[in-house]
């Protein structure tokens, strides 16, 4: 649905949403022909299916594989054609960085160079975490004109440079080039302006990765930096604001944190298990009207190629549907943000099963939660983005288009 | 899926890919309420149904029935409604006729005039189709300055006549008006420009009307031209370059082979059957990646409105498919470019079946390839567009999209 079509028909209600994403739900049929979700003991989510609606969503279009950006924003109800976040930006969002909307963010490696300056080994023999942590604590005293350098270590080689403007400084253009050329024996590249606006931008990387090959020179290995994925915040209509409602996230994991921030919900502390997750949706029951609940340990199982796993993921996070429903939310929606069979040990671009309970839902024939199933389910086969107007007008949250 | 999203989401695989188009496949029930492809013996589209997954198309639009052009366009990936092929172009490639970028092309007719010039039959009494070929060879001599008419019969009172730059001179607009005045009794018209740019090929235009009368002015019947339709060659992106392929089309009839031209793909010698065409591929198994079958004798029952003559058209292909399974595709594809059931003898609105199978497709629950199963298939009910990036996404050939 077009923002603008929400914020017209949005209304505040007094209507609780759960919204329940199983990471990379959907499968392949693996042994006796049925999918991890078929062959998982599902008796709760099954229920749900028998008294609700069930169906399968297209993450982005068809035949396109979603990372997990994508994926997420179209279950929080935007195109993700149309929006495109950044690889500095998810990776910040993947560390819980607080990142503001002047911010600048880039993705970095730590290389060793030679000499001479050209590059041996692009992730620095894929050093330990800590010494990342202590490299970027000593980048992060970097003194540039204007503009504060954050650096923070994410795993292994990997860290996130942040350029927050200092006050009165406007914010720097993402439109410059990146300086990882992208293979050995090469030196890293100068930064350079993609358009105008990306000048003053170029010039205080410039000035950074000078300052930082200063800084670490001395080391044998991990002495030099690569910076790729220059992206700034997009600029994206809040959920909160579109939908007249106050939102949580509960994730154990910091990218999804990351992405709920994105979209402007609250993020609560969910603990490192379902159990402490749906702990937390319980105690903070009155405090919003929209949870988005994210589990990870199907995708985890699913890229593993470990279908036994995956399955049982999925049997545990069964387990946990009887404490939700407790709660008395008005809809719960289950999906996932994309497939991740474990036939393929990886994401892929089939169609996700969804599943819609509650107040006024029209049943289906459906008497199971499997893709098979759902295929055929009364929700059809929709864009991912239109499962959660579908759910907001379950909940009373939508009001009359025309008279 | 938009053209610069398959740019970019496209990557060369070694995988095969056969997408079979029964032309006009879809149908409406005949004797014992069954459509011809119900009623069609089909063991082994029935076990590709079982293994693979099914679902229904529509070629342009809901309610829209499509004409070849548009519905060939849809399979091959593009948005009919985007692209739209002109007449003069479509008739141009509906006789083989290698066509050039720089070609400005029109559909003719003779017809017959009085000795007023005023049209007293605008078919010429549909003269033979011999006759028509000796008048083109004739017209075909005229000559223009800076320009060289080329004029092919294509059946009965039918021409083609396309008008190509000669060295250095710019490309003809078809920006100009038609000279058929659309009924009898009226002298043909002079062609006139429709904007700015159409003045240089009103002028040409007018001149080669001027020398064609001329040239066939004793004639009793068949003495003069009408051309309409003015087009050129849609500027395409070329479906081997967009996904980074190779493609063969193997049809044939003229204007498929015209239409795979269109798009970029090579046209292989089909021979006259189904057989002929099997073979072909066979032998060219290793030259492509990509394989488009054509198969007419679908349609052509169902345009007569033989309800019989289709289902055995349906059978006979059915027939073939163990052949082309044997050559190992990774995925095959089967379905039709629109609908043209015997009841009606003519193309129609309704979606049209359609079948993917092959590596990780996920199967649904249907047992027979027919339209009551395809309603409720796994693939949905899609716009026919999105056929092709799923076959390619189950060949390997689409990254990720997002991070």
């Amino acid at each position: 649905m077009d923002p603008e079509l929400i914020r017209r028909l949005s209304i505040p209600a007094d209507t609780k949403v759960v919204l329940c994403v199983l990471d990379g739900l959907g499968g392949l049929p693996g042994p006796r022909s049925r999918t991890e979700l078929e062959a998982a003991d599902c008796l709760y989510m099954d229920r749900l299916a028998e008294e609700g609606m069930i169906g399968q969503t297209i993450p982005v279009g068809h035949g396109i594989t979603p990372g997990s950006g994508p994926g997420h924003l179209g279950l929080f109800g935007y195109d993700p054609l149309e929006i495109e976040v950044g690889r500095g930006v998810l990776e910040a969002t993947g560390i819980d960085f607080p990142l503001g909307a002047n911010d600048l963010t880039a993705r970095g490696n730590l290389c060793t160079v030679d000499a001479h300056g050209n590059i041996t080994d692009r992730r620095a023999g894929r050093v330990a975490t800590e010494i990342t942590a202590e490299i970027a604590e000593r980048l992060s005293g970097i003194e540039l004109p204007g503009y504060e350098p954050l650096v923070r270590e994410v795993r292994e080689h990997r860290f996130v440079l942040v350029l927050r403007p200092l006050d009165g400084n406007a914010p720097l253009s993402a439109a410059l080039s990146e300086t990882d050329p992208q293979r050995e024996g090469a030196p890293a590249l100068v930064a350079e302006a993609l358009a105008p606006e990306g000048a003053a931008a170029a010039g205080i990387v410039n000035e950074f990765a000078r300052e930082a090959r200063a800084r670490i020179a001395e080391r044998e290995t991990a002495n030099q930096v690569l910076l790729r994925g220059w992206s700034r915040l997009p600029d994206l209509p809040q959920l909160p604001e579109l939908w007249k409602l106050r939102a949580a996230a509960i994730a154990t994991y910091p990218m999804y944190r990351g992405l709920a921030r994105l979209v402007g919900m609250d993020v609560l502390d969910a603990g490192d298990s379902i159990a402490t997750q749906v702990a937390t949706v319980r105690e903070h029951w009155d405090d919003y009207d929209f949870f988005f609940v994210h589990y990870k340990p199907t995708d985890a199982a699913g890229e593993d190629g470990d279908f036994a796993r995956k399955q049982q993921a999925i049997a545990a996070f069964d387990d946990c549907v009887p404490e939700l429903l407790a709660l008395e939310p008005n809809v719960m929606v289950v999906t996932g943000d994309h497939s991740t069979p474990a036939l393929m040990a990886s994401h892929s671009w089939h169609p996700v099963p969804a599943l819609v309970w509650g107040d006024y839902v029209r049943p289906d024939d459906s008497h199971r939660f499997g893709e098979r199933e759902c295929a055929r389910g009364g929700l059809g086969t929709i864009p991912a983005k239109e499962l959660l107007p579908i759910a907001f007008a379950h909940a009373g949250r939508l009001t009359k288009f025309g008279a």
